[in-house]
């Protein structure tokens, strides 16, 4: 693969700069602090969320340095001192990370990442990590809607145009083929990540000919093995399906070339479809595909099949690349514990007036519980580090919020989400590739029940507190209120 | 400043490829093509857009280059033939650009950017330069929308978190910058491109420390000329601002400092800072400002200073750098005209049932016509790239699609907006420093009437066809539509 990576370590806030050097200068930049990442609502009201960014966050970790000029900059600034600059220029991680694995199916509450490492490293590294992670996922899980919305029927990923910079373009490619659409138009993405990239022609192909018919005879003769004529630059109905089916005949009938396809960018998808399919079919292109673009999104495409739209695949853009409909992932990264001197471990809350702003404090594990005759996730249950859940008996769970909503699981396994990436600042995770992340997405979405991943009203998939976590946050939160 | 660029050559639709490479086959790569980038619709369904991008959009067409491992990949997809690979090994651009400077006020419907080059080039350039000013003019609109709302008190971006990716946090502080934010929390953004960056701290700055007096107490020790306190990590009223006040009283105070700030980001912005206002200036502290954060954009703005919210300065993050309520700026590409053998320039239209999507052909200059009595922007002027407007005398202008609206101009200069940018693939254009591009986007904006800057029912700016222009379009539309 293609590396197009850069030194981003400075692509920080600068009050984790501030709040670094506060740590230094206060002896507290060796305190062990743990942080967890996790997120408060699914985009688009949806019943889960993919993780995705994990590869990403993990070359910025390694690559973490400060350059000369990094350095030149800060002193300019002329609040850090020289100590401290000296500092930064042999900083680089050393703490420990855990994350749930890239493609994984999320819920709100539950850590997508926990740090534990001295107070300046997990601080610093903050801004980076929360926008690789809210980025990517938020594709991702667009991306998933989307795909889950066509039932079967291919996505093409071709927003790059509309994408907020080139990394949108290029990593929102990646986090989408995660998710689930079958490719995209992005050629860097191919050569940077091995997203599969395709496409064809533009109006402007048509137009650079003296008629629409010299267009597609041009192309059909240079690609006559991968054909999607662009039929809507006059007239669909009248011109370019005529067009498509007399080249067709004359370009693709006389090699024996079956595998062809139109695609329609604008007017009424529904109803233009279903004349093209009839007349491909008349002319004796049975084989010939419909693809279908302009501004589609899960809702549209839904509607389209719905609709009877004899739609074989999508080109899905600007709604998929920038998540128009939510294009915010609100990831956040919260302290969730400290270390004492003796290494004890110090849990740390966040209170809030507003009941779901409250964190869950303490270093955590997080469990999935998939019943073994459906092979269908049942809960989340979030542990203290030092819990383990014994999977061969029955186990209660109860709402962390109702606490009278109980439900005993028997017969399922235990798996646990959150996986070892860094140890003492080393890499200890092998990267899997995209072809494995983006299986892993399908088999997780999989392991879900249809009532999760449904748009209206999704089923609220438990996440819940170990008796013991529980007792520990509601006790804080007593404690705290009453101080 | 730090370069952070790279290789983004292959940021590329694959139908760019293909395309190019058809051209080639077809002998049609020299064939002279004239593109315009422009847009439909103002973001927000607002009155006006700033244009941004151009500087990135230089920076790229300069730096064009295929890496061997690029055309390493082109031949490994197979449909790509020797002779056009070797042809891409030397490519870059050789054509002439004009554009809109960055800053601009623009409107719908007319060019931001014209491209003049061989048909290959012209084509290829296409995804990136679309991603790049729809990028930047999105943000940069953004943050003159947010800015305006504000009414003189400062905007500080801090979205990086939360953006579509490391260039949309970089680049998306540039481009609000431009729009006239006053800064960024983004480091990078400082180091790269000059945005003064700034910030202080966060909830985790006060949970590492024992009490909240004590992180604050820490903090001012470090940093008494530049404090911002962050007040809600337990109860403001009760304990984030008398925490404050101590500490002042304590740190500050015996230094003789009396510039200092305290932030809130969560509650209810409205009431609280009404509280603290009070508490502050009794306990001595006047000049303290109060900084509010938490999911702002131009409409909660103008809401708070609407109901007397005693806020001095703005953080403004998701809803900013991700242009939250219409992320997507929806700038489009389409061929204008095109040079036949003997070098006339053949006008070219794309028609479409919807008159919106009816794009004005030919090669054309833009007139931005100012009332010299106002300094206030009347209308803009479309016009054939030989025609030249006399503004010594008085010019009759009219609605293109209403022609009995006319509107005749006196005592008007004429200035034409677009400028040149490369001339036989030369930059001739000397970049203007981000404090040049930021006045001249101050400028441009108070050269609009307010009718056109207001969040509902703005005044439709005028985007007129000279009498030239107009006959040629509206004479192809009708020969388009009897053939």
């Amino acid at each position: 693969m293609k590396d197009i990576s850069r030194n981003l370590t400075m692509l920080v806030d600068y009050y984790e700069l501030t709040m670094g050097n506060g740590y230094f200068r206060k002896n507290m930049k060796d305190k062990i602090a743990y942080f967890d990442v996790f997120y408060r609502k699914n985009p688009d009201d949806g019943g889960y969320a993919i993780a995705a960014g994990l590869e990403q966050v993990i070359e910025y970790v390694n690559d973490l340095h400060f350059d000369k000029e990094d350095i030149d900059y800060l002193r300019r600034r002329g609040c850090f001192q020289e100590d401290f600059l000296e500092y930064l220029r042999g900083f680089h991680f050393t703490g420990d990370i855990w994350a749930v694995p890239e493609g994984t199916v999320v819920f709100p509450g539950e850590p997508l990442m926990t740090v534990r490492a001295p107070a300046i490293e997990a601080q610093f590294i903050e801004t980076y990590l929360l926008m690789m992670l809210n980025h990517q996922s938020l594709i991702a899980t667009k991306a998933a809607r989307i795909t889950r919305a066509a039932k079967g029927r291919a996505i093409s990923e071709f927003g790059s145009r509309r994408a907020q910079g080139a990394d949108a373009a290029i990593l929102g490619a990646r986090a989408a083929y995660i998710g689930g659409v079958s490719g995209t138009a992005c050629a860097i993405a191919d050569t940077a990540f091995g997203v599969p990239a395709t496409g064809t022609m533009a109006h402007s192909w048509v137009q650079m000919f003296d008629s629409e018919y010299e267009a597609f005879k041009a192309y059909c003769q240079i690609y006559p093995n991968d054909v999607t004529l662009l039929v809507d630059t006059y007239n669909v109905l009248e011109s370019g399906i005529p067009n498509a089916i007399r080249v067709f005949k004359e370009v693709l009938e006389p090699q024996g070339i079956t595998k062809c396809a139109v695609r329609i960018d604008s007017g009424d998808i529904a109803y233009l479809s279903g004349k093209i399919r009839k007349m491909l079919d008349e002319a004796g292109f049975p084989d010939c595909k419909i693809v279908a673009s302009n501004s589609l999104d899960e809702y549209i495409i839904r509607g389209l099949i719905h609709q009877g739209a004899q739609i074989d695949a999508f080109g899905v853009g600007e709604r998929l690349i920038t998540a128009k409909s939510a294009p915010v992932f609100g990831g956040v990264y919260k302290l969730c514990a400290v270390e004492d001197a003796q290494g004890n471990i110090i849990p740390k809350i966040k209170l809030s007036e507003n009941v779901g702003k409250i964190t869950t404090p303490h270093f955590k594990k997080v469990y999935r519980l998939i019943g073994k005759d459906t092979g269908k996730a049942e809960a989340d249950l979030l542990c203290v580090y030092d819990e383990t859940i014994d999977d061969t008996k029955p186990l209660e769970i109860f709402d962390p919020e109702n606490t009278w909503k109980t439900k005993i699981l028997e017969n399922f396994k235990a798996v646990e989400l959150l996986v070892p990436i860094f140890k003492d600042g080393n890499q200890v995770y092998e990267l899997p590739n995209i072809e494995q992340i983006r299986a892993h997405c399908k088999a997780s979405l999989e392991s879900m029940w249809d009532e999760i991943k449904r748009f209206e009203n999704p089923h609220n998939y438990y996440v819940d507190l170990s008796q013991k976590l529980w007792d520990i946050k509601y006790g804080m939160i007593k404690a705290q209120r009453h101080k």
